[in-house]
């Protein structure tokens, strides 16, 4: 692979640190790259490889210096295969560019060399998909992911882990009670989030601990997707305990189109509040190719009025 | 998309009815493309796009006639970006140019319109990601995954949800107890097997009572991916009670190198062992690149040996 290290001399900069720093600066709102075809054909664009592309890169560029953050959704890119996939290289490298913190929603998982070769594909410095986190499922364990959560924290990468979803069809699942192991008794997604809790912890100590001496409260580089539309309580997640230090950001889908209103951000989230990533698509999205500038900095102003 | 009617005329013949035909003639192995660099290595094939092509395609090549599955690691391909995908499409070509059953393992889920894109990436006729079935975790549960469901059965294709995985951190997630719903006090790997089994069941009686008129037994188009390692009773599942009506087809990795013995697949699936797939990569693919065909033909007579 054309790898080459990213940071040359000293030590890397944690993908949490990083996540920090453009909430100071640009604050919360991360813009979601979502090619759906009936988007295209609002856009006026082909429902092809190409027209996937100019979506993506007219909404890198509109989101270039009004937020920090965007997230490309990557099924919409992987349904033209090969050439869907070029199309987001090249929405990646428009990203990088602009110096935007990229999250790439792919929602992986797999086991030992399949899901490391995963790992090796987004968070290589140098990979043509490349991106600063991604999105990755746990149904075969949080420790079946060991190895990109290494190469991520190695590359000053960052994951973000499903723990509970907004469908009401993930109840089965995320709200089933853990029968052995450490996290006996939790639901499925609350072993997530005290084992990712728990990880993030361990990761800032030993940082800590180290010549690199970041502070020590921080956001850690491991986080979860909790949608903005749940009672967290029903997961047994109670938001008014979170760890002090260290603490695990949150990628939270939901608000904007799918019905989550940002003024109740603070109750939903609780002690996690000041980590959470609001991504937005669709609501800036629709906007379409002329106005999608003015959604989106009616959008940051909205979150930014949040923030306490 | 590039994408036209794969069936011109006449009902869609089912992945199932497909399966059992393969079972039926060239028996249940299923040869792993896994491209790992270090197999590259052994094969004197460079660690890029071009070496993973020129592997999958030698081993399509090994694998036609000799068996009538093959199942592509989507992982290894990915690693290189759009070049990687692009050497999959070939190798994808290459397999339908010879006949053979593909289960794309992409280990894909998500929600809504991104699974549905996901579904359109890999089950349009026509698209060149097409496969014959996908692999395909439900985190989000089983009901998120209703569009690549419903896109498969119309175009004849199948699905392999995750169930029970071999690793040990799987056991927090997968021997969790279902709180809520029809499958409450289940295991989850328990209960997406039950949501599969009924699915199955509902699709059959639904096709056998249409003018298609398959036959009233069979193999359902939707299978489970259960490991050849475990200890199914420590799901709660008990293989010797399976529906004898449109049986869930398995997908068995573990087998060879993993540690599974083919001798024990009777025992170990009981009144599922007939529509178990043996999927079997390392033991195969370590011959090299000219021993492979000996290594595949020795394979398929002790599986072959196996069956009842």
């Amino acid at each position: 692979m054309n790898a080459g290290p990213a940071v040359t001399g000293g030590p890397v900069v944690t993908f949490g640190d990083r996540l920090e720093q453009v909430f100071d600066t640009q604050g919360q709102l991360c813009v979601g790259i979502d090619p759906h075809s009936w988007l295209l054909g609002e856009w006026n664009l082909p429902d092809t490889a190409a027209g996937v592309e100019s979506f993506g890169r007219a909404v890198v560029a509109a989101a270039a210096g009004r937020v920090g953050i965007v997230k490309p959704q990557v099924a919409f890119f992987e349904r033209f295969g090969s050439a869907g996939f070029l199309a987001l290289e090249r929405v990646l490298a428009d990203a990088r560019q602009a110096g935007l913190l990229v999250i790439g929603d792919a929602k992986r998982g797999d086991l030992g060399t399949s899901v490391e070769a995963y790992a090796q594909a987004w968070f290589t410095p140098g990979s043509p998909l490349e991106v600063d986190a991604l999105t990755l499922a746990a149904y075969m364990g949080v420790g079946s992911l060991d190895s990109p959560l290494t190469l991520a924290a190695a590359n000053g990468k960052g994951v973000f882990l499903l723990a509970a979803t907004s469908n009401s069809e993930a109840a089965n699942i995320q709200r089933a009670i853990v029968a052995d192991g450490p996290y006996t008794g939790s639901t499925v997604a609350r072993a997530i989030l005290d084992d990712v809790g728990a990880r993030n912890a361990r990761a800032g100590a030993a940082d800590a601990g180290a010549a690199s001496a970041r502070p020590a409260t921080g956001l850690g580089s491991i986080g979860v997707v909790l949608g903005a539309t749940l009672d967290l309580a029903d997961f047994g997640i109670d938001v008014r305990q979170a760890p002090g230090e260290f603490r695990t950001p949150v990628l939270a889908p939901g608000f904007g189109h799918q019905g989550g209103n940002i003024m109740d951000l603070p109750g939903i989230y609780g002690e996690y509040a000041g980590g959470v990533i609001v991504s937005e698509s669709r609501s800036v999205l629709s906007a379409g190719p002329h106005r999608i500038e003015e959604a989106i900095e009616r959008r940051v102003a909205e979150v930014g009025a949040v923030r306490g």
